[in-house]
């Protein structure tokens, strides 16, 4: 397996060592949960958090104007209701949480069970459940994907403002529900815990509609020119979204060159161009992955003014280059 | 080839495009030439470039505090004179151009052909020339590689300051003469504008002492756990250097996760740990790249107070996160 690891099972331990040694504003509690060493005083605590390999995912985002703490659960699988409520305990500042959660049924499961056990300590805690992937066609049943980092930015904004609770809750969903992510896959990851690759595919296909944790896409198909592909997402997200003025992330996961997500990027704007789509703000790069996989998703959120103010906020995580 | 592109023949021109997209404040002249629409009005310009690949560099480190145009040849392959004379014409104020150049042949014969003509121009030009990578043992010989990046911060910090062309060329060759690198790969890169590896290595081997642009290492050996392979990287480094506090950089290849560069900064601090050294401030990403390979450098730099400022010192670049 060719890996830049130690051992498979201290995977997580050893990338939060690294973590922690390259950003010495966080510190690491219970083995799992990262958080700001300068805790947040005042105002709604956010946590997120879910299986590692989706770096910086969620760990990078712990910093002033994103989350407060990141559980982070080993690779692809979902932390434990302790280690969620040990993360709540920690940020909690008495004007109550928000957990931010990918759709995710393990994720789901045990984010719902240590809020349950926050709230018998009488912590107020309030849960969004992401579902941004367009890819899946039940709204309900939707994954949470690279919109979730959008999501930290905007409630972290909120948060700063001192929104309270109830009302961060349900502004940050009003902007989920117009959230729509799309992705596609050169490459399966490799899993450095298992030493097996996400799925087994072709030297000339691709796979299109991923999740990120490995998993098979909605289609195969034999690998397209990149202002084909795009073509084919946006197409996807056409079905989705209304307005055409947009704030559009091009996030490439983990293993795709900077290069080559800059290309996407020209024929995103082409293909907008034509379309007489408007862009407000690009993100390119690397935001939410799936370990080493070669491929890239496109998010699309209309472009209000208020989220715009929001996402252009500064923030002091390095990994969210606004 | 799984490559997300269009024509291999229009890589440059459609990265480029894609980088003005989500850099608003760049723009690209003569092709190949990236600058910033904000053009600086005094002081030294700084100029550098080479062939494409290595993405963020050069041309993301165009911005304030750190470059002011890179000119960008096709993938692994030198700018020509007359591409490196348009960016110098179109930056300098007046006050002098500094050109930043890796120890490449191509380049070095023509950024110093590109000099001569400006020269004739009436404008005043110095070259530094990076030769970080150690994996080389004739010092004249060696290549630059992510060291480079420093250089271009150390130089933009003294640019923004007002430092006379003749005194900046002097204070950054000090430097340069003490920055050392050395890397690694599991994988070689693929090239997108031929569809050829770099070099072929069978699964269980990794690389020690690569370049950036497919060359193959010092030597070959079995893949070792992360620990064994920064030990041999450190032990090389150790050859070269004096001191014992250092300014760190971990960067990445282009394909390697985050959660793995974050593995080897755990591990080259417990070695530096066991060492005594210490680390004033660490890089970890992708800051110098080759296309996709899967590897990583370790970059040294004496903690000098003077150089660590500099290195912290505000850029707008979203690609140099101090």
């Amino acid at each position: 397996m060719k890996k830049l690891i130690k051992d498979r099972q201290q995977f997580l331990s050893d990338m939060l060592d690294g973590l922690k040694v390259a950003n010495p504003e966080l510190d690491v509690i219970e083995d799992t949960v990262v958080v700001r060493k300068d805790k947040k005083q005042n105002g709604v605590a956010l946590v997120s958090g879910g299986g590692s390999g989706h770096e910086p995912a969620h760990a990078g985002y712990v910093a002033q104007g994103m989350l407060d703490a990141a559980v982070c659960g080993e690779v692809f699988t979902s932390p434990t209701p302790d280690k969620i409520l040990e993360a709540i305990r920690a940020v909690h500042t008495g004007d109550g949480v928000l957990l931010i959660v990918k759709n995710y049924a393990g994720d789901v499961m045990n984010f719902e069970m240590a809020q349950e056990m926050a709230e018998m300590e009488d912590i107020q805690v309030e849960t969004v459940i992401v579902r941004d992937d367009i890819a899946i066609s039940t709204p309900e049943q939707r994954r949470g994907v690279a919109g979730t980092v959008l999501i930290h930015k905007y409630a972290g904004f909120l948060s700063e403002k001192g929104v309270p609770l109830t009302e961060i809750k349900e502004k940050v969903e009003l902007m989920m529900s117009e959230i729509k992510t799309i992705g596609m896959a050169l490459t399966p990851p490799m899993v450095p815990t298992t030493g097996q690759y996400g799925f087994d595919i072709d030297d000339n296909e691709m796979e299109i509609g991923i999740g990120i944790h490995g998993e098979k896409g909605l289609h195969r198909e034999a690998i397209q020119p990149v202002d084909q592909i795009v073509s084919t997402l946006v197409e996807e997200l056409d079905k989705e979204i209304s307005g055409e003025e947009f704030i559009v992330m091009v996030n490439g996961m983990g293993g795709t060159p900077l290069s080559e997500l800059n290309i996407v990027t020209k024929y995103l704007k082409d293909l907008f161009d034509k379309k007489h789509y408007g862009v407000k703000h690009w993100y390119v790069g690397d935001f939410m992955t799936s370990l080493d996989m070669q491929g890239f998703s496109i998010t699309l959120v209309p472009a209000n003014e208020e989220w715009l103010t929001a996402f252009l906020a500064p923030t002091t995580s390095r990994y969210f280059n606004s």
